[in-house]
């Protein structure tokens, strides 16, 4: 499928839709909570999916749309709008810039388009199959990493895999130069644009991955799960993204994972 | 020791002067490093501590200094200057803009004065004894936290911990709402302004803590270490900031630790 022009418009106002919905709530104290309970994160999530619902909908009423929140709008187009309005929920609670909105779209199963957001910093990374990816409009590129020892790793956190998971990931985390935690999907961004050249993790739901994958591949990097396949909507959630995909191999062994 | 004007404005200068040093190092690959192999993070650390070791010897001769990079410069007037220029370097090599700059006065042991400063997004905790913190020139307050079970906590990294300390730790994440890893000393700037509740770490050293305990104390919280006694210069680096001085002792009973 081609992404279109009025695709990647859609995509950027949904962007700018969220991070007007997003902003007010950050770094407010919980007086702003609803009175049925809610958080401001989840009243800040709830108002950016609203919004981002509103505008596919109109523009593009035959395709489906897959929200954390909102759950699945289904659609008779093929296609469907995959929406976390705020990746790295504990980021935002705890008043760090580093959280993301994801919006992607999902063509018969295959991510073709992503966009990760950060409403605070206006920062935005833009990934379209076949196409550059763009950080705040300028080409983002994956750095080389010739030597998996001298690589810097991320993930969120080792708490978010299971035992046989953790073993694994502890391998790698001994095989590179240095890991840094926390991060969720700004991990990614940095990844696309080479200052980080590996993130790991489990456990993501398709809304959390989705996006990740043409920015990611797009600068030139590489995302998979864990036995080396490419990341479809029915992947389990183990994901791999490589800045150089010279290295995904050397990954995948250290992890104790087959390799292709 | 009263902090003076003179002692406020300098604290002011070496964080501009830090920021200036840093900022063209920040996101630039690593075909800026030098002959000798240094890297973007240590030619930004290096240059951030020269200029703040040239502006306090030009104002207060007399003092100490005690710099990460370039290490001790005695003096003779009870008083140190404690410099971390970059806290968080892996944050900072990794592209995160939620390093930070730290600066202390101690007298007699004791700190007096700090600042955090985070040259990427011109944030600025200054936190000073015996007065309100100020966060970009607006007093900052800790939050309440009248029941632990809903603290949400921060730590760096658990891999920092030796076995004890990891064990300590471990019964402290399972007695709070929610944990978030990464962060360094910007974590506790979000304790003091009111956005995180505590956080516990080891393994610190002056540099890395010094300047927090103005900042956190100045907005309502507490510093303690992991037996709930005041931070010194000989403190060991277990370190615990808590938004609500009221909740320590909970804090201390779940990591197993003595309270008081």
């Amino acid at each position: 499928m081609r992404v279109t022009a009025a695709d990647l418009d859609l995509a950027t106002a949904l962007a700018e839709a969220a991070g007007a919905a997003i902003r007010p709530y950050y770094r407010k104290p919980a007086g702003l909570e609803a009175k049925d309970d809610a958080s401001p994160v989840t009243l800040a999530d709830r108002a950016a999916e609203a919004a981002m619902r509103t505008l596919i909908e109109q523009r593009f009423p035959d395709d489906a749309i897959i929200g954390e929140e909102y759950g699945v709008r289904e659609g008779t187009s093929g296609r469907a709008w995959v929406l976390d309005p705020i990746d790295g929920t504990r980021a935002f609670i705890s008043g760090r810039p580093i959280f993301g909105t994801l919006i992607a779209l999902v063509a018969d199963g295959w991510p073709v388009l992503g966009v990760l957001d950060q409403p605070i910093l206006n920062e935005r990374w833009v990934g379209t199959i076949g196409r550059p990816t763009l950080f705040n409009g300028q080409p983002a590129e994956t750095r080389r990493c010739p030597d998996l020892a001298k690589a810097l790793l991320g993930t969120t956190s080792p708490a978010l895999f299971d035992d046989g998971q953790l073993h694994a990931f502890e391998h790698l985390d001994g095989a590179v130069m240095s890991t840094v935690l926390g991060g969720d999907c700004y991990n990614y961004g940095c990844v696309a644009s080479g200052w980080l050249d590996v993130v790991v993790e489990a456990g993501l739901k398709l809304h959390d991955f989705a996006a990740l994958v043409p920015i990611v591949e797009g600068a030139g990097g590489r995302m998979c799960d864990w036995q080396g396949d490419p990341l479809t909507a029915d992947s389990i959630g183990e994901v791999i993204a490589a800045g150089d995909p010279a290295r995904i191999d050397d990954i995948l062994e250290a992890m104790g994972c087959r390799g292709h």
